[in-house]
């Protein structure tokens, strides 16, 4: 009675070095086992090696000594025991070095230079003869994504470390320039070690951006220099707040690991809060039914039409981009509610005579135009370009979060776009819905998007040749209504770590063949303190395959 | 455009004691603000107090110290400042005692004793003016709970702990005896420090039953005297079991806090794992395709027409129901599948001519007399009544889980049930398909069901009045197929505290106004370390009915 798929199962089951997550893009593996020696050691072949990559190296190292995974099998470590007890190779080191002419920048540095020219590509060879470990890469951004990749090969069999498939060669690079997670602090707030735990796991699977939305209608959890009346009537509480050195602290923390971090201020709607400290700036404050004047509860906008409400926003626009170091910052511009500027008596004064779409217009060139002095790139939610016209620089990165349907009327305006699709990436559907006495509600995004649902996405799918050349990438994105600390790492893990392989290793690949790696993305991330959930009973997780319905 | 409801909602805020869970069933409050004294102190007015109820006392009075929760309006805690400064009535001390007459047994004694005659009502009486506190009650398991309601009052505002709505005169009893949650340990394994901290936040709402649904196909973590070879080849490792020093540990922690442990052992399906060290009893073990032998992988069923394997399982069923002190144990029988034992040579010859309802009724008097020899009353899943006409006891308690609709046929036949329907009760819903290589699965429980769907629960529709009095109440349930210590907290709370206000307080409430105290409830969990996930944003948490729809 064993299928044939089955066979596959096991076939898969016995080359253990695809339990690497992302799937590297060229692998080839050999059937030897290789122990890591006791004094295993991580050389770095650099004059004056920057501080974050010997900091990347000093963590791997950790990793290898306190993972202690036991392989996913029936027997878990004692299954490999003959094995590792038979294996004659022992690698004693692994040596870093960059390819000829690679300029040496820090990780940092290289995590934040131009999306599409960033340089994550690698090359590992680990030898079966004991000889030493080989990573070479064009920049020390590759060569931390290449640390990840060894880390992941290591398993604990009664206390020896030990790798299955040498000699293992690998040569890496990813499918899509940009692989991103969105986070939402707003609606429930998250302290600092919450979003560096993130930081690390987003690392551990090659996601490169940190998409924040750090503030919305219900809290205004950011210290902006010069504007700091925002989060003090705006926070949730004098300790919800994330300071100047707070930010630095988590865009250095997440540079280190690789992850550029891409703030949000959303404008012109979304801005409820700032009611609290600047009441002339906005619209309908509060005003009910909500439903009426917002997607949800507070409704709030900026007075888009306002001369003063402009020059504020540019200002703050322009003080809080100041503080990120990456080359993107996000407007926002979703979910802009017209019946609310309606209803608005200074906003129909402030439009004399003008169009709604108008002063959209007018604004966003303004906000805009604050990034461009700042040197930054604008990113926008759909609307911007599908529902209001408004101009923005070509270079302007457009994120489809409505529908995936509106991909490729996003690629027909020519712009640069992030699949971000509801229907695809949104963690935070399934849970019910939130709004009060609606015991029948859905949340809006229902059903449950499971992760075998966003790794079969197509990234190009209904896009010509020339607009897939406009998909820069893709994410994960969690808005928390439903979430805060309590469930974070159990909503967003390992569901995320879907997308981070299809935008790495690209679509197509089988999401029944993918379980048993994603499995052993999951049982990791929880030896590393990361409450990455069961995707099935440890029944399942032991016999790839096996609980399959075809099998 | 203040609505009625937004009124309504202001009110309810306004009523600070209403922040109880479960709702007492009677109560007074008035408007005095009353601080609890640096000194206070309870007092047992008891000669021989019971150890576990002096350990009670010491848990309400640290908790009274370190929950610090600052009450769920805007402003927290400083929003009461005032009221709390002007508040003149300090409460020094709180006193317990029994009522004339009534036995002094402990709350261990109390928790396990007939579900029907177990005492669990008290009367709290918090003056205003500064005189001591009174809690009394029938027993001390009564005790118990006016102190779990005692705790529910107190809040934090810079430093001083305060209770709002002063004198409050509280009558209270359970609408319905048994009040439960189900957790299932075998299909992933949790520690002894999860069931304890669950067993913690199960009492803070007054549940009073644990249905531990300990092993099944895929593991079996039970280490039962005798049948040590059951958990030495069935558990998932030698540290993912529950020894018997474990049970006793979970027996009496859960008796402490007034919770009775009712163990399942589900025979003749579910029991797949026992082919490991027996495979004489198993038919169809792990055969495949599992859909064809089993509702869910590995498939594997006793071999219910051996008088060999019959003869196992009751002294099986014997030897660990002697391990637990609850009257009930329950012995399963759900989703049995003919086709494994149509398959199965050797049940066909033990057939003999009787037919498979023949031998099932056989091998269920077996397990029941079991039973009985050791004074237990059998529980059971709905289908051993309504799929099959076996011989039971006339006490067994029937689970109704397959839907709600079937409640009305068990109590046809004359059966006491417990309400665990699958379209109410289920908390593993929605989390979409955990089985391999089935991309657009859901889970089949789904949708997700919400704590207002359970809330809306009506315990007696569809039952005549003397049907009715065979509920005995109901439960929260969570199958593990995706779940595990990574997400237990978030996956149970506050959800499960649905039912338990559900089967305390009565059915008919309305969930739009019992929001904002379920806020409380989830709240002061995390402040307790159980990680009960935001139901809102906290924007909404802190604006009672704000965020309604028809807000």
């Amino acid at each position: 009675m064993l299928s044939q798929r089955l066979l596959l199962a096991l076939l898969s089951f016995l080359v253990p070095a695809s339990a690497l997550w992302p799937l590297p893009r060229q692998i080839s593996t050999g059937n030897s086992t290789l122990k890591l020696a006791r004094n295993f050691d991580i050389k770095i072949s650099l004059r004056n090696a920057p501080k974050d990559l010997q900091d990347a190296v000093s963590r791997t190292k950790g990793r290898l000594q306190s993972d202690k995974l036991e392989r996913l099998v029936v027997g878990r470590g004692g299954a490999d025991a003959q094995a590792v007890r038979g294996g004659r190779a022992t690698l004693s080191g692994l040596t870093l070095s960059l390819l000829d002419g690679a300029p040496v920048r820090s990780i940092s540095e290289e995590a934040v230079v131009d999306v599409v020219s960033r340089s994550e590509g690698y090359v590992l060879h680990v030898p079966s003869d004991g000889s030493a470990a080989v990573l070479r890469a064009n920049s020390t951004l590759g060569l931390l994504r290449g640390l990840s990749t060894f880390e992941q090969l290591w398993y604990d069999s009664d206390g020896t470390t030990y790798a299955l498939g040498a000699p293992i060669d690998i040569t890496d690079s990813p499918a899509y320039p940009y692989r991103g997670f969105m986070l939402d602090t707003a609606r429930n707030f998250f302290p600092l070690s919450d979003i560096k735990r993130t930081l690390d796991a987003m690392s551990w699977v090659k996601i490169n951006t940190f998409h924040w939305h750090v503030v919305d209608s219900q809290s205004f959890p950011l210290v902006v220099p010069g504007f700091k009346e925002l989060s003090d009537k705006g926070a949730y509480s004098p300790t919800s707040v994330y300071t100047p050195s707070d930010v630095k602290d988590i865009i250095s923390y997440a540079a280190a690991r690789g992850i550029d971090v891409i703030a949000e201020i959303d404008t012109p709607g979304h801005t409820s809060v700032i009611s609290k400290s600047h009441p002339e700036h906005i619209a309908c404050p509060e005003a009910t039914p909500w439903g009426s004047f917002a997607n949800e509860p507070p409704a709030g906008q900026l007075r888009l039409a306002s001369p003063g409400t402009i020059d504020f926003t540019t200002k703050l626009i322009k003080a809080a981009s100041k503080m990120f170091s990456s080359k993107f910052f996000s407007i926002g511009g979703d979910e802009i509610n017209t019946n609310c500027y309606n209803n608005d008596a200074q906003t129909q004064t402030d439009l004399a005579g003008r169009t709604f779409e108008e002063a959209l217009d007018t604004f966003t060139q303004a906000t805009t135009g604050a990034l461009k002095e700042n040197g930054k790139v604008p990113v926008v939610w759909e609307e911007m370009v599908l529902e209001h016209n408004v101009t923005l620089p070509k270079e302007t990165v457009v994120m489809v979060w409505i529908s995936s349907e509106h991909v490729a009327a996003v690629a027909q305006k020519g712009f640069r776009l992030v699949h971000a699709a509801s229907d695809f990436f949104y963690l935070d559907c399934g849970g019910g819905g939130w709004v009060g006495d609606f015991a029948s509600g859905n949340s809006w995004c229902d059903p449950f998007k499971t992760w075998q649902k966003s790794y079969s996405f197509d990234p190009t799918a209904s896009l010509t040749a020339e607009q897939a050349n406009l998909v820069l990438g893709g994410q994960h994105l969690l808005w928390t209504e439903q979430s805060g600390p309590e469930n974070l790492d159990p909503v967003v893990w390992p569901r995320a770590a879907s997308s981070a392989e299809l935008f790495w290793t690209g679509p197509g690949q089988d999401a029944g063949a993918a379980l048993s790696r994603l499995h052993d993305v999951a049982y990791r991330m929880r030896k590393r303190g990361v409450n990455a959930i069961a995707l099935q009973p440890q029944w399942c997780a032991l016999r790839p395959g096996a609980c399959d319905l075809t099998a």
